[in-house]
């Protein structure tokens, strides 16, 4: 931490105001668009200063975007980056101080905050607590903060302030800047979504309280990068650990909130304090905000559409395609492509084969006029015929087996990479998680795309999905029957799911806890048939040299295939 | 570290025998195949016992292989390594000490080493420096050592231990070992090859040595593990710096030595000693050993060798298959895939299109017979000329263009994969290091297989490792034509690299700066052609998604494009 000004730090301190004015700048940042990022800076610290705030604060690595992986590794990356902090305290001429996430330091790099007033940096603060489990791996571009604390004191308040896992400590640096004076604790996250994750954080906020800690203000980054889904919902708790103000989940949004302090007791400090700005004169009322967290399945969805949304939005494509199967999985990707994207940017193939039933095509068509997509059809039958007939003379009188439905798979895979190519879109997967995981897919056939946008959904999530679809549409956009009839790859005549997979009320609970359970197969045929056990651990096992060969796409659960799930794919461990 | 019997840490001893006779077992272990790698240890410490070795040395992880990665997270495999450590004491009844890596400990997980003799586990270390960076990501599932340090006395040697990254430490265990009374340092490793790295790792024990430590016996892994090719090349340096002892490099190997000791000088050790065994009787002679490093290009055409041969064998698969175009590329693909596999189990595919020249499929033919390998033609006229016919009425009059090469290169990528299916074979791809950099490859085309054998090999370097190649078979096996004819991709008329490339002579420097040196553009206009620094790495940082489909392949520079270069796919970042 280094500092400015500084006083001693048994100084006491009464104030004549009650409360500090903090605006929650919950923005979408892109990794590596440093300009573009502070900007949306310049923006909100506008907006904060006409509503009268004492502090704007923003997510976390606000100026590189989050997570910079790699990045951080180019020392010219730094440096660009300190440009861009150089630009947004060249403009904090007003009342109003900025809290803002950067990349500090050379040859060690810190994940840093910069507290902004007066036109400089007069403070910052290095991230204590790196995480390097599950999806992240700060330990290996960033050392650790150790410096000594420091509080800052902002309109007549003494502020602490943290980064994202720093609140997670037991007895971290949350309660310790509180122990130290600290009246209200700033944490900028760039924390992903996960089912489940907004009662997490409430829980973990309402611990650091418990230990003693000042009010919170928690601001979280909003937006898709890569596989993750930063979902906002930034908010403050309060010193009895209640949420006193949110912002909205999965969207940008700036909240400004008056935060009571106990006054006129005063204060005691016991860590040195940098003066940051002083008390504000009369400003406007802060607006209502009257926000209220998703239920799980809304939530769900709106994870699904604004990762979809961002990807294409941040790689610079605006249009998809992706092949319509008359079945539920790419009904319900048609589905989060025409509401994230609107149904102008959406195109449907359906690719019909020798196989495919007739109520598959219907069913395909009547969702695409539903969601008002644009569709063709293209029936495979030339290439598939032509590649029989390439084959023929190496193939000889072998009986048809799992190759020829492979071949069908790969055939719809090069049509719509050739359309993606000639027009300029970007081809959607419509696989779940239950069959990433089995590997009950073609490899460059259905997995070939750049985005995988139900990649992390079980296929038991799949149904309720597409029932909620329905609800939220307030009318039948998937058919009932692409919702109710058997799943079938429709390969061979007659295919169905079940014919080589158990129903997936038993394999999706087998999965889930094998996969974000880490059990091993001596723990699960304690609670599984151990037939269906061994049959199906060991095809998620020999699955992973596919698994890493498919698209990225959005991350729902606590692991997903990707990131968080670091396995070899030589491995002899069963 | 754990200890069994300690004597007072200021003890000395002086020693009748004047040296310890040690076995380097430098063994090929798989991740995951605990029994199978615990088998390799019992072989092994049986050859020691029989050759009179006081202490026979495995690799780091012996027991689980290395990396085992996110494995580690399940304590089911924790328990199931440490039944097979329970198997190697039980076989320890001998005079000779088994020195074996195992994951130790639950919940936090040490990277561990045992001293195993009597029967029994008499002492473990836990590594107490876990590299977190370009390849290795052992902070994220293991925690590091910091118990207090002790020596083991085997046949009355003094002995300090450590593992693979604590040598590397300036000042760090090694040293402290030998100062704390070590005469010798044992140093189990798990340390992959990349071009160059024999003499780095000299460089560094000759600077423990010259830090004060005593002799240092280097106890390398061998064998490949997905991206990863460990080398071997185990050594002895003794207390001037010399390497005095080396084992094979790319080979499993058992080589013993008598590492000499100072003597009968009497030993002050500061460190708790653990009584491990006693000195030995007589023993037979030690077997001659006359190991030398090999020169750059055969090393680096073994590492690629040893990786295909070991992905395959490790996965199961005995058979490849791979497009053989009459270009360079897949020439040397063939030659490794003959070399490693044997040519009986190599299956050429020649799939001309109506754009390949008739030297291309003469070239190709000659070097499938100068190889001995099978080889059919499949021309790809129908399935190309079917695709046309289906996507005419979407097409239009639309003008072709790279659509209709890639549609060429996929039907060639549907082929292979059909054959492979139909017949239990794995699929090699055949691109280079610089063309993944710049993505001038086909996604699910020319990048369709399992296993990359060259795509860490930059083309100059292609050029080099062919014209090695007949050196090594003593004539000529790649035609020459192929070696010295313009590359080209023949996917349209006249097509040849350098139309959409710069010379691979200025592309490789380049790429290199950019990749393994992490230069940005604003450093690299210093050094190259401004408009080809922005054009190409703008392709290099546009083709990041095209790389993540693409199959893992031997990484054998300072920076593949895998576990060691993280960077994000929506980047905007130039």
């Amino acid at each position: 931490m280094s500092c400015g000004r500084t006083q001693s730090s048994d100084s006491q301190y009464a104030r004549s105001v009650e409360s500090l004015r903090v605006a929650l700048c919950q923005i979408n940042t892109t990794v590596g668009d440093l300009v573009g990022n502070a900007d949306l800076v310049l923006r909100d610290l506008a907006r904060a200063e006409e509503a009268g705030c004492d502090v704007a604060v923003f997510p976390e690595l606000t100026i590189t975007g989050y997570p910079p992986e790699d990045l951080l590794l180019k020392p010219g990356f730094i440096a660009a980056n300190k440009e861009q902090l150089d630009r947004i305290a060249a403009a904090t001429t007003g009342h109003c101080v900025a809290v803002v996430g950067f990349a500090d330091g050379h040859p060690d790099v810190y994940n840093a905050l910069a507290m902004i007033a007066n036109g400089r940096v007069v403070g910052t603060y290095h991230k204590r607590h790196l995480p390097n489990y599950g999806v992240f791996d700060e330990q290996r571009t960033l050392r650790a903060g150790d410096e000594p604390m420091n509080l800052f004191r902002i309109a007549g308040i003494n502020v602490g302030v943290s980064i994202c896992e720093d609140a997670w400590i037991p007895g971290g640096p949350v309660p310790q800047c509180s122990a130290g004076g600290a009246q209200i604790v700033l944490n900028i996250n760039g924390s992903p979504y996960r089912r489940g994750k907004m009662v997490v954080r409430e829980e973990v906020l309402a611990e650091r309280i418990s230990e003693g800690s000042s009010p919170i203000v928690y601001v979280n980054l909003v937006g898709g990068q890569d596989e993750l889904i930063f979902d906002g919902g930034s908010m403050v708790v309060d010193d009895t650990g209640a949420v006193i103000a949110k912002a909205r989940q999965y969207v940008e949004d700036f909240v400004v909130v008056d935060i009571p302090v106990e006054d006129p007791k005063p204060i005691a400090t016991s860590f040195p304090v940098v003066e940051v700005s002083a008390e504000p004169t009369s400003r406007p009322e802060v607006p209502a905000n009257d926000v209220t967290w998703l239920d799980p399945m809304p939530e769900l969805y709106e994870a699904l559409l604004l990762a979809t949304h961002d990807y294409l939005a941040k790689t610079g494509f605006s249009e998809v395609c992706f092949g319509l199967s008359g079945g539920i999985d790419s009904a319900l990707v048609a589905a989060i492509a025409a509401d994230a994207l609107g149904p102008e940017n959406v195109h449907a193939v359906l690719m019909p084969s020798r196989y495919s039933s007739d109520h598959s095509v219907s069913d395909a068509e009547v969702l695409a006029q539903n969601f008002g997509i644009d569709h063709r059809t293209i029936a495979i039958e030339p290439g598939h015929a032509a590649f029989l007939e390439m084959l023929a003379p190496s193939f000889g009188d072998r009986e048809p087996n799992v190759t020829e439905e492979n071949v069908q798979s790969r055939v719809r895979g090069v049509l719509l990479m050739a359309l993606a190519n000639k027009f300029g879109w970007l081809v959607l997967t419509t696989g779940n998680k239950s069959e990433a995981a089995v590997g009950y897919s073609t490899l460059y056939g259905d997995t070939a795309g750049a985005y995988a946008c139900i990649k992390d959904v079980y296929k038991l999530d799949v149904y309720r999905l597409a029932t909620y679809v329905n609800e939220r549409h307030g009318r039948e956009m998937i058919p009932v029957s692409t919702i109710t009839k058997p799943p079938s790859a429709e390969l061979r005549p007659d295919q169905r799911d079940d014919q080589s997979l158990p129903p997936y009320e038993e394999l999706d609970p087998l999965l889930e806890a094998y996969i974000e359970g880490d059990a091993t197969v001596d723990e699960l045929v304690q609670r599984f048939d151990p037939d269906t056990v061994r049959r199906i651990t060991r095809l998620v096992d020999i699955s992973e040299f596919k698994r890493r060969q498919t698209p990225l796409g959005a991350r729902v659960t606590d692991k997903g295939f990707g990131r968080d799930r670091r396995l070899p794919i030589v491995n002899r461990f069963r």
